[in-house]
């Protein structure tokens, strides 16, 4: 068993949104993101399949298909390479669990070993 | 894209433990758990890797190697196979995202469509 700890360091991926990479394999990556009232993650696709969960808060996520809202407790699955950015249009602070599989490549910089094994 | 609403049917694993299953598909499958005061997870295993956060609270994770405290924003992996057992030792309810890969066969029953597709 592996664990990762919260640590106070995280990295900006745009004004307002804050990433911190959680557990990874090779198969699957835990990603952490906060984002800000008004803040936006910008439209972008990539290969990796990316499932998640809204942790706390509400975020407004916007495809080439549509939009909706996705609420605090509830999950969404974005195919690969399909378009998708994400904002945040309430007065809260908004917190989602990202899955990726397979791991992001891109994100190799950002990860960390575990804290603990065992 | 995909969505999963939160829904208000937990199915119960041991008492005082609940699972909802969320976003999924072959590879990958996510799982939100509620642990009360007091309640375990019991030792068991499966072929899939288990990758997780805890999204509220505090558990107490053993395995056959040791064991630890993961709180709230920590992240967890563990190895296929690999005996472990879950409890909540605190006095407030935990909530833990799981996520597993490939998904649980086991749990096919209780996967459901998603509530949007666009």
């Amino acid at each position: 068993m592996k664990v990762w700890r919260l640590r106070n360091e995280w990295d900006t991926i745009s004004p307002g949104v804050y990433r911190q990479i959680q557990a990874f394999d090779d198969n699957i990556m835990l990603m952490v993101v906060r984002i800000m009232p008004g803040s936006i993650v910008p439209k972008h696709n990539h290969r990796n399949v990316q499932a998640g969960l809204v942790v706390k808060g509400k975020l407004l996520f916007k495809t080439d298909r549509g939009e909706l809202e996705v609420s605090e407790g509830e999950s969404y699955y974005i195919e690969p390479m399909e378009n998708h950015e994400v904002h945040n249009i309430t007065s809260e602070e908004a917190v989602a669990l990202d899955v990726f599989t397979p791991k992001r490549e891109d994100y190799s910089a950002y990860t960390r070993l575990p804290d603990a094994t065992f």
